[in-house]
């Protein structure tokens, strides 16, 4: 096994979605045999801008771990972590604000982005700001080496790295290593009605824990080709989500190939098509909503595993802090 | 005893002077008598324009604490505690910094005038920006009521109190008081060179810590009124340090009151005045330095102290975080 540890996670702010298994998830279930893996559910985070919705934020911690368990992440062999359980990582946000100038903050792209997309203008919260400095000490309590992203989060990488040469260089310590991101090579899912991104709040996802009648739905309202109007038409392929989805989930690629081929010529049904689409999903995520429902049986279970895994963070937290508190000559009565 | 609960203390950045004894360390030695009262030694606050300088603020922290038992702070009345070993106070923080915009943040006047005075510029350190918040946390974590401040400081317990109003409104509780604000009714010392205010960067202060020698040296070089050069010349009292400093420690008013008649007439010399002044002030130092003397010698006595103060601290930061999570519905395994 590598030395490498790697930091992920999610925050818990509603069920996981396809997006979500193609993107991440799938890439955990194969990390984990290769790396030590931290997966944390970011409730802090999500906190920063659902402060005012705390019920939402406590009941998608289980519902997200849900999630991970009916994917087939292992607690034996992942760490789940709750993060607001973790004060270590408080302790090492506030240290790290000294490291980080206004400007620098303000000046990071990925917050810049999601500043305007959020729609906060005049009444932007401390915490959200700060948020890329709060996602270093969440990488770096666990001593994280490696962490998965999607292009679009490389400045927070870069942020975090500044971050541990300014400590390291200021303190005179190496007690934290350089982070490197792995951009995963994975298709961006499309959601259903063709939207460039899967997400809750644009309400064109499709659930881990959807129903098999649910998925139907879905599939069957899905985007295809507005000037497909009768089946002898020909139809398009691009931006035809069926097809992105087949792509993706279908790992019969001939099949594909055939269909794709006799929807342009024409005679080829939507209906069929997604009829053919709906039992490709369902033949995924029916064993994951069937080991879903179990887990979700027991629910103590589940928070079982959780607090296993924060335990477990913990130690490693303390172990970091210790070393920090050296470093900054805090450790007044060791 | 009042239920009233007093948050008060220091950044300690140096030991402390003849301005912090008469502003706040002895109303804390009276206060000890009425209230429950916490003392903080402010070593997280101290880092957010230290940061680079982790001994200066390793070191004062002893320095501070023997200052506080020579002038009288008991510790088996007063709880002294060591900030940065409260983690309480750092999860705190990050979760108040949901609650207050950055535009609020920049408009504290407190924070405005203090940033241009250390010239911060365009690399303004976002800790040294969100200290405020950080001080509500410090307050509110051990249900502080009575805050000591000078009038300049009122806009930090206004924003703690905005603060407070916000959390109780938002989670639905009623875990914080209201903070009330104790301007105490003392003369604000100018410095041995007159200037406004005697502080450490200034270099014109008098430590409680002064060698018998360094007090005369620092009474002698006092200033005076620069229009009195012969002993026979009328002098002023206006802007007179050595009267200034007479009115605020010579409990002898009448014998203060010829003086200034003796002074203004003219025939009494500088150098005879400032050695009254000399013995006035040897008197209150005197006994101070032999305690301070006396505790420094076992440096692991004090430490004992603060480990005390601290494990007190601890226990009722994590009652008011147990409150904190309930509100916020992040108490998972309760």
């Amino acid at each position: 096994m590598s030395n490498e540890v790697v930091l992920t996670g999610d925050r818990p702010t509603g069920p996981l979605h396809l997006g979500h298994y193609v993107g991440s998830l799938l890439n955990r279930v194969k990390f984990q045999e290769e790396y030590k893996q931290y997966i944390l559910i970011a409730d802090v985070q999500a906190l920063t801008d659902n402060y005012d919705n705390p019920q939402k934020v406590r009941d998608n911690v289980l519902q997200v771990a849900l999630d991970y368990l009916a994917v087939g992440i292992d607690p034996n062999k992942s760490t789940i972590f709750i993060q607001s359980l973790i004060p270590q990582i408080a302790e090492l946000t506030v240290f790290y604000m000294n490291l980080v100038t206004l400007n620098r903050l303000k000046r990071n792209p990925t917050v810049k982005t999601e500043i305007i997309q959020k729609g906060f203008g005049e009444s932007l919260p401390v915490g959200f700001l700060v948020y890329p400095i709060s996602q270093a000490a969440d990488i770096t309590i666990v001593q994280g080496t490696l962490v998965p992203v999607g292009e679009d989060q490389l400045p927070m990488i870069e942020q975090a790295n500044e971050i541990i040469r300014s400590f390291n260089n200021i303190y005179k310590t190496e007690v934290f290593s350089n982070i490197r991101a792995i951009i995963p090579e994975v298709p961006r899912l499309s959601g259903i009605d063709g939207k460039a991104k899967m997400s809750k709040s644009l309400g064109n996802a499709i659930y881990l824990s959807d129903s098999s009648d649910d998925l139907r739905k879905k599939v069957m309202s899905m985007y295809t080709d507005s000037g497909h109007l009768r089946v002898e038409d020909p139809g398009k392929i691009e931006g035809n989500v069926v097809f992105t989805y087949l792509d993706v989930f279908d790992i019969d690629k001939v099949k594909v190939a055939q269909l794709k081929e006799h929807y342009q010529k024409g005679g080829l049904g939507d209906v069929v098509l997604k009829k053919y689409l709906f039992e490709v999903l369902e033949n995924i995520i029916s064993p994951i909503r069937q080991k879903r429902q179990e887990f979700a049986k027991d629910p103590s279970y589940v928070m079982e595993i959780l607090k296993k895994g924060t335990q477990t963070t913990l130690e490693t937290a303390e172990n970091t802090m210790s070393k920090v508190r050296q470093a900054m000559k805090l450790n007044y009565f060791d």
